[in-house]
């Protein structure tokens, strides 16, 4: 493992907050933006805070992200809306998107909002976690560079394309779903590919569709597997969910979807002939008392929680996990004891400082 | 394999609406709880079609269903509900739920549905696909009976919960991704049970969390694995998919969840101290105008299947299949040639049809 340096959140919030005002960002969707990125480093997701900046940086030279957007509801009713993000920052439309459903459920119960038209809008559990200072549920999807091939396919038909649902909690941390589609996300084979270690045989495959091991396998044409990986194990499953993903954030908003999802990585071509408007995103709200007295939902929530921290454990020594509770656990020690960054993201930082006359 | 013999869809459908008339259900209800698993079996989910019928008919005389339920909404905002089924066939509460969801999308753009004090629902897709018939999107989940364990447990906290997304599309069936949380639902540990074959290590694993091939497996105290099965290769996906349904089917709409949700089969006692009423189900609809003009979603979603449809294959003889298709093409086949029944089903239909003096 290389070395890593630690930063405070301070420090790394207000350079990305300089970074992304420096490419055009007002303050307000600069702030807006760090903080989707510095949230993700602090709940651990490495692969999509800082890492990324310089990432958005280079789709704005390349010209696939607008950083004055004109956002604009296209099509609604009192329970959900289609928003055209005019090919701002993911960063920015996703939570524009999920005020516009927050402010439905608080209208009508629930509120759902498919946004065309935008980019890779950082971690979902950002988005989805954001309804859970209203006592709301947060679901939020999006669909991405397509790197993961269905079943019984060699080709990159789909993105890693994530889903996450957020319930709120008393006296626990929320309850926080966030789930690539994949078998594993493209950050698990980064990591391997940096310390130089095989992968388990059931993430990727060969161009041809052959077994392997090789955490460089995409760099050579190959795919990621969707999760179950093989047939036996439920891989269309696995397909299925992503292809839900895609179709709620695709083809049910007017974004792209499928294969021409255009990709992240600004050295990539977008696809001639596309269907759709940029990437898309899908997210929804429901009020927990839209459904029951609030008291007696956060009553069965606790209870939910407390059972299942109790259920029997296969070693002793390793608990059962409530989801979202070690990002939670993370984000707490993070805050006060700053935030690691490798060395590659260090220079990546650094590099930004240069072109932009910035200090990290 | 054992030998099969083949009913049509009218001589099945006549005998189970006949069954639930005899066990005290409306006439309108016994043709709703016949129709859904008459699904089941033209769309060769076999485990859940007539297979089925004696184990509701156990359920009531247990005195665990009410097949004349007062069923009423108990909460409600302009785009969600909480139904109280009063104990009624879950066959006859998700039809009945999700005409509700349907009316609320009609009127609001989306409908929410969640449904306690129930019982089993059959298959997912039944309910799902209702919303197809007035261009919507149809979702459906259910919590079950414990059997699967969570990642890192060797305890039946959660059922094999399974969600459902129907999709509509013109010129071609709709998708629908009908799917367990379980890395293989339970029938098919049933057909390796009848053949006497092993099953893959990756499905189940022993009382202690030993490894197992063996399909009886369940029976000496073990346990489904999630979807994902490993933690390598994303059990803990698995659960937390498996989790969200339970939370949406049980602690949203005040129905028991995790290991305490009663258990379909008779002979297992219901927990004591329960925290919720019955078992619990969650529906929602979308419609698609909602969100975007129907000829323009409509040319999407025809885009999307051709475009997967044409994905590059791992076996030239092997297509890439679009969620639902399969089972399309069954439901045709079998309305025009019958429906195959095994031996063992056959004998549970006669004795059926011995006990209520009714003929097969």
């Amino acid at each position: 493992m290389s070395a890593m340096q630690v930063y405070s959140e301070a420090q790394l919030r207000s350079f990305a907050e300089k970074v992304f005002r420096k490419i055009g960002c007002s303050n307000e969707d600069a702030i807006q933006a760090a903080d989707v990125l510095i949230c993700a480093d602090l709940r651990g997701i490495d692969s999509h805070g800082v890492a990324r900046l310089s990432g958005y940086v280079r789709l704005h030279e390349a010209e696939r992200v607008r950083t004055k957007p004109d956002m604009r509801v296209v099509h609604e009713t009192p329970s959900t809306a289609t928003l055209d993000a005019d090919e701002a920052l993911g960063l920015v439309s996703g939570p524009y998107a999920m005020k516009i459903a927050m402010e439905k459920a608080r209208n009508v119960g629930s509120g759902w909002v498919a946004v065309e038209n935008s980019n890779h809008f950082g971690i979902a559990a950002y988005h989805a976690m954001m309804a859970l200072e209203e006592d709301m549920i947060g679901i939020a999807m999006t669909n991405a560079s397509p790197l993961v091939a269905p079943t019984h396919s060699i080709e990159r038909m789909l993105g890693t394309n994530p889903m996450c649902f957020a319930w709120p909690a008393k006296g626990h941390a929320p309850f926080v779903a966030d789930l690539a589609t994949a078998a594993a996300a493209n950050g698990k084979l980064e990591i391997a590919q940096r310390t130089g270690k095989k992968i388990p045989d059931t993430w990727v495959q060969g161009r041809n569709g052959e077994v392997s091991s090789d955490p460089n396998e995409l760099k050579k044409g190959g795919s990621l597997l969707t999760l179950g990986s093989t047939v036996d194990n439920g891989s269309h499953k696995g397909y299925a969910l992503s292809a839900v993903v895609d179709l709620f954030s695709g083809v049910l908003s007017g974004a792209n979807f499928g294969p021409w999802v255009p990709p992240f990585v600004s050295f990539l071509p977008v696809q001639p002939d596309l269907p759709g408007k940029g990437l898309g995103h899908f997210f929804g709200v429901l009020r927990v008392d839209a459904f029951r007295p609030k008291e007696d939902y956060f009553k069965s929530m606790e209870q939910w929680i407390n059972r299942f921290q109790k259920a029997e454990r296969k070693d002793p020594g390793v608990p059962v996990i409530i989801p979202g509770e070690p990002e939670a656990a993370l984000q707490t020690d993070r805050k006060v004891n700053g935030i690691p960054l490798v060395e590659a993201v260090v220079k990546d930082l650094e590099g930004l400082a240069g072109k932009f006359g910035l200090s990290l």
